[in-house]
C-alpha cells in the first residue's frame, strides 16, 4: 500500500519523522513515497505544489502531510481540492494529565472541504473587492451525510449543524435545510443546529452540549482551531480529509517557524493524525494502540514545553513508541 | 435630545424596562420616543421594522435597542445599514466577583458593520447557493482608522486585524492592506494581525494577547460572541453601533424566547449599553457612574441566576441604581 509522506516546511518536518518513527515500528505493509511542497519547494521548482507531487499522490492511498508555511493554502486547499476530500474531520478531545479550559470534551467537526468562500473566486475593480461563497445542495448532503454516518459509526447521539441562515438565508438556509432533510434519515441520532456565533460562544462555556458538529468549510476552519483551544491546543489536534478515493491526513498545527528547528513541536497532533489514517486504511488495531500509548505518556505527564513539559520532540515520540 | 427606545421581543422588554430604570433616574436631558420593530411588530403591521419606526429613528440622536426574535436580522441588520453605523463595538472585559473562563480581559471589538457578507447579495440557481463578499478599501479604512482612534483615546496599546488572507487574498487581502497603510499614522500603537482561525483560539487560551481588535462583519460577529463567552457570558456583554450621524446601542445577546417572560434575564449587558449611550453622547460621568455602580454590585455577588445568582431583572437593576 502507497502512502504518500509530504513533511513540507518548519515544524512539518520535525512531527513528520516523529510520527515516522511510530509508523515504522509498527507492522505495516505500507511503502512510504516522500514528497515535497510547500514554501520550500516553491523555492526549488517555482511551485509550492509541484506536479510531480501532484501526480505521485493520486498513485497513493493516502497522504501524510506535515505542514506548510505561507504557501499553506496553495498546498493544502488544492490538494484537498484536487483529491476530493470533502470531509475534513477534526476530532476535540480533552486528554488526562493536560492542562485545558475544559475536561471530559469529545467531539468531532466535520468540516465541509471543497466549496464555500475556498472556492477562490475573487475579484477588485476599483478599491471594492468580491469574494464569492458557494454552498451547493450536492455538497452538503454529501456532508452532512457524511456526518451524521460517523455519529452512526462511532455511536455518538447528536449531529448539529453551524451556519448563520439569518443572514445568510440562501447559502446557509440551504445548507440548513439539506441538513434537516438528511436528518431525517438517522432517527436514533438528535439533530439541532446553532448560529456560528452562538455556537463559538459556547464551545468556549459549554462544549458539552456539542457531540459531532458539520458545517461549512470556513465555519469549519474557525470552530476547529477554537475547539483544539479549548482541549489544550494545536499541538494535540488531528485531523483528516476523507473523500471516496483519497485521503489526506494532516495536523491541524501549521508550520510554527517561530519554534521549528528547535526540536521542541509537539508531535502529538501528526501522531494522532497518524493514528486516523490507520483508522482510515483498516488498521484499527494499530491505530487504537497508538491512540492508548499517547493517552498514556500524556497522562504521566510526560509531554513537550508547550504544555509545560520538557521532552523533545523525538523524545516525546520515543516515549509513545515505548508506551505501545 | 431625543432617544429611540425600542424594546423588541422576548427579554429586549425586559432588559429596557431595567435599563430604563436606571436612565430615567439619572438627570438627563433627554426625550424617550418608544418604537416597535421585531416580530410583534411584524405580526401587526407586516412588516419586522415598520416604516415609522425607521422614519422616527432618524430623528432621534441615538437608538436604544432590546433584541428581536426571529426577525432580528431583518430589523437590526437593516437598522445599521440605514443609519450607517458603521463600526460595530463591542468590549469583552471581565468583572469582580463573575465566575469567567479568564480573568484580566480586557479587550474591545471594533466590527465592520456595513459590508462583507450581510449585504444580503444571494443568489440560488439549480441547487448551487451564491453569497457574495464585499469588501471595499473605503469601508475598510474608515474601519481602521476608527479603531486605531477609539485605541489612541482609550490609551490602549495595540490594534489586531483578524482576517484570512491566506485564502481570501482580494477581499482579505484589501482589509489587511488598508490596515497597514492605515496603521503607519498611528506610530505609537502596536499594529499586528492574525488569522480568524488562530484568533480564535487565541482569545480562548490566551486573551490578554488582544487589546484592540478590528475586522470585517461575519469575522466580528463570530469573535465578538467569543469573547463575551470568555469573560462570562452574554450577559455582560454590551455593544455599540456608531456611525457619523446615528448610533444604535444593543446588548449582544438575543431575545432569548427560552428564558423571556420570565423576569431572569440578566440586565448588566443592556445596563452597560446604555452607559455606552450615555458616553457617545457626552455624558461621561453618567457613563462612569454606571460602569463603577455595575462593577460594585457583581463583585458583590449580587446578580441573576445565569451568572448563579437569584435576583430577578428589576431586582438587578434596583441594585445597580442603588449603587450609583
Ligand atoms: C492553511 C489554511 C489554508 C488552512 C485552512 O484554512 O483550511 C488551515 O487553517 C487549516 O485549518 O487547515
Ligand atoms: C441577529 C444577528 C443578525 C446579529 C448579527 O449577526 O450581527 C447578531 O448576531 C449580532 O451579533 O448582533
Amino acid at each position: 500500500m502507497r502512502i504518500a509522506v509530504i513533511p513540507g516546511d518548519g515544524i512539518g518536518k520535525e512531527v513528520t519523522e516523529a510520527a515516522m518513527l511510530i509508523l515504522e515500528n509498527l507492522d505495516l505493509p505500507f511503502e512510504y513515497v516522500w514528497l515535497e511542497a510547500g514554501d520550500e519547494a516553491e523555492k526549488k521548482y517555482g511551485k509550492p505544489l509541484p506536479d510531480e507531487t501532484l501526480e505521485e499522490v493520486k498513485r497513493c492511498k493516502a497522504v501524510l502531510f506535515g505542514a506548510a508555511g505561507e504557501t499553506a493554502a496553495d498546498v493544502i486547499v488544492k490538494l484537498r481540492q484536487e483529491l476530493e476530500t470533502y470531509a475534513n474531520v477534526r476530532p476535540a478531545k480533552s486528554f488526562e494529565g493536560v492542562k485545558s479550559i475544559h475536561k471530559n470534551v469529545d467531539m468531532v467537526i466535520v468540516r465541509e472541504n471543497t466549496e464555500c468562500l475556498y472556492k477562490g473566486i475573487e475579484f477588485e475593480v476599483d478599491g471594492v473587492a468580491e469574494a464569492v461563497r458557494i454552498i451547493s445542495r450536492k455538497a452538503s448532503e454529501r456532508i452532512v451525510r457524511f456526518a451524521f454516518e460517523l455519529a452512526k459509526r462511532e455511536k455518538r447521539k447528536r449531529v448539529t449543524a453551524l451556519h448563520k441562515a439569518n443572514v445568510m438565508r440562501k447559502t446557509c438556509g440551504l445548507f440548513k435545510r439539506v441538513f434537516y432533510e438528511v436528518a431525517r434519515e438517522y432517527e436514533r441520532i438528535e439533530a439541532n443546529d446553532y448560529y456560528i456565533d452562538a455556537a463559538c460562544m459556547y464551545i468556549a462555556m459549554d462544549p458539552w452540549r456539542f457531540d459531532v458538529i458539520v458545517t461549512t468549510n470556513m465555519f469549519g476552519d474557525i470552530v476547529s482551531d477554537l475547539a483544539a483551544g479549548i482541549v489544550g491546543g494545536l499541538g494535540l489536534a488531528p485531523s483528516a480529509n476523507i473523500g471516496d478515493e483519497y485521503a489526506i491526513f494532516e495536523p491541524v498545527h501549521g508550520a510554527a517557524f517561530d519554534i521549528a528547528g528547535k526540536g521542541i513541536a509537539n508531535p502529538t497532533a501528526m501522531i494522532l493524525t497518524a493514528s486516523m489514517m490507520l483508522r482510515h486504511l483498516g488498521f484499527e488495531e494499530e491505530a487504537k494502540k497508538v491512540e492508548k500509548a499517547v493517552e498514556k505518556v500524556l497522562a504521566e505527564g510526560k509531554t513537550t514545553p508547550d504544555l509545560g513539559g520538557n521532552l523533545k520532540t523525538m523524545e516525546m515520540a520515543e516515549e509513545i513508541l515505548k508506551a505501545i
